[in-house]
């Protein structure tokens, strides 16, 4: 069979890439991702065949990537991120399935896990995420925006820890404004948000706020939002969202 | 400072142990950690004091790794999957929050985020988890049912894809049955359900089935049970969540 990798890559710094992802990508002869990982990956597929294709081309990268996977041995598709959250992985199953070539047919395909930009942004504070969480993207691109404030109302109700993954983008200003307001009727005032920007770069910022305090000119789509529940406490050393054992260490205290 | 490591070690397959992960082991003197997590990562820690508690002494063992970094130079504290998700963080900035100690002061946490056993599970079938999804952990051993229960019912009239994690033990084999329950009434009873089990163990074991066909009877505590939206495809070569592509791929085939 022909390989076809899908790959997340993580955040961008190589030290949260998977040795299972670095190993795909030295068995590939090719490369398919946006300019900007291929750059962050540059220490690894020196001297392969790289294809970058522009932002907003995800349709056309995933189906270059099975059109070369079908013509040589190894090929590897890479998403920053998780490949199978926000990514690539899904367009290509989807075009497997409504618009195969009979080409296709010669190719395994093989999704590697990364790290998350909701991982990374919860490991660098403390650990918000913890127990129950849900991730949401605002961007109502390919997304019905009534889907979209479903979810937002469902998570509230719910009182998930909540990534939003696409908070903000120079056309889109006021979802993430709405979201706070649906979110500020379920959980306090002083609920934490942690703002979350560059993960892993050299430029990376990270802000603890308040679900009152947040504002959304300081959030971009480079940026991950992720708003605690109504338990997650904010103090000196971290951000956590408890699992409950609090209830568990008041009996040891007491006993 | 003092540094005491919090690591998620990922599903166990040292192909996904993140590099950050790796150095921080190398970097630690001890390593504190379920036993069968310090067998695993028996070739990176041979020679370290090894510090093993059994399962259900968690408080134990975070408050046991708090005591040794305040002593030593850098310590590693290990969850499987990522630690702060299900895992050990939260529980140590908790105690670091509620129970402090003085010596405790000089220690300087960090978090250091792994592969979780929904991104393997989604990555072995394909790309399920795709766009906005939620984690439940179905066990109320420390968090009240009614509190899982909301979340369940918030995730159905969500329509995220839900991870379940701890499904069904010994103890606990009605919330699953229960959780379908509601689910059926929101989504389609075809919704492809992911059974996921010993991930990336040798006997990993994972079979794609439907929601009306899930049965609790094949789930233990070492499963992991993913539900599809009610858009979620399973066909002969994976399952998948769209993400919306599929009016754009129309659209193009239409222009």
């Amino acid at each position: 069979m022909k390989k076809l990798y899908i790959i997340g890559m993580g955040p961008g710094d190589l030290n949260y890439l998977a040795p299972a992802a670095r190993k795909a990508l030295e068995q590939s002869s090719d490369v398919v991702a946006y300019q900007l990982y291929l750059d962050l990956l540059d220490e690894i597929i020196e001297g392969k065949q790289h294809h970058a294709l522009e932002l907003g081309k995800e349709i056309e990268r995933a189906e270059l990537a099975l059109d070369l996977a079908a013509e040589k041995e190894s090929v590897a598709l890479v998403s920053s991120g998780d490949a199978g959250i926000f990514a690539m992985a899904t367009l290509v199953f989807e075009l497997l399935d409504k618009q195969p070539k009979d080409a296709w047919n010669s190719i395994d395909v093989e999704v590697i896990a990364g790290i998350s930009a909701l991982q990374l942004a919860a490991s660098r504070v403390g650990a918000p995420l913890a127990h129950d969480f849900c991730a949401i993207s605002l961007s109502d691109l390919l997304t019905p925006w009534e889907t979209i404030d479903t979810r937002i109302k469902a998570a509230a109700q719910g009182d998930f820890v909540i990534a939003f993954y696409n908070p903000v983008s120079k056309k889109r200003d006021w979802q993430l404004d709405h979201a706070k307001q649906v979110l500020l009727k379920h959980r306090p005032a002083d609920c934490p948000v942690i703002i979350a920007r560059n993960l892993s770069r050299e430029d990376e910022n990270i802000t603890v706020t308040t679900l009152s305090e947040l504002d959304s000119t300081q959030v971009d789509m480079l940026t991950l939002v992720m708003v605690g529940n109504s338990e997650t406490r904010a103090f000196d050393k971290g951000v956590y969202t408890p699992r409950g054992y609090s209830k568990k260490l008041k009996l040891e205290a007491n006993s």
